[in-house]
């Protein structure tokens, strides 16, 4: 897995870039969340035996270290963050409206650089 | 929370005991478990923010390592965990049907026992 803290520098973001930057960063987020309680009630609709039942503890045990690991708001790592959820599907192009076209274009390239990188280890939503 | 292997010492059981004790067994840990299933659907029905959803998710955790614990079938514990599962309510009386009337009799003792002495700790299918 990634890190985004080996990716760490300095970016500087204007009040307005901050605010646009927590609305994606919030849209992304409540967007993979909702795909995992959707997730979480189909598995639950589905449970026949104990297994199954342990199987979506699991499920839900792993998508809380990947929501808690994935999103840390710092502007430190968000360019990075940012290109992760590009790349995985909770953040889209259109969320990125408000920051500047440098910060834009180097959101996309790190995303696709990840998907070049981490072909298969990405988890999407098409997925999950 | 008391352990049964403090308490082992040998028990004889018949082969018809034997058959007896693991259909009881058998009663006590479906019935648990479908208790936990419901919880979990009731649950994952009333989800409606994702500190609900972390919260299933403990009480699936929570509920896998008391199953874990709980369901030793070993003949050398059985009367000690028989006693557990009749104090919390996964064993009914009418589930002992098959054993000799002493162990019954020692089953039903070590239930009240544990009542009285764990008053306020069982885990019970009304708690649930």
């Amino acid at each position: 897995m990634e890190s985004a803290e080996q990716f760490t520098r300095y970016v500087p973001w204007s009040p307005a870039e901050k605010k646009a930057a927590r609305r994606a960063f919030d849209q992304a987020l409540e967007r993979h969340l909702s795909a995992i309680i959707a997730e979480a009630r189909r598995r639950m609709a589905n449970v026949v035996d104990p297994s199954d039942l342990w199987e979506l503890e699991t499920y839900l045990s792993q998508s809380r270290k990947t929501i808690d690991r994935t999103y840390q708001y710092r502007y430190s790592v968000l360019l990075r963050v940012f290109s992760m959820l590009l790349r995985d599907g909770w953040l889209k192009e259109a969320d990125l409206v408000g920051l500047q076209s440098d910060k834009i274009a180097e959101i996309k390239d790190g995303a696709e650089a990840f998907r070049r990188i981490f072909n298969d280890t990405g988890e999407t939503p098409d997925e999950s």
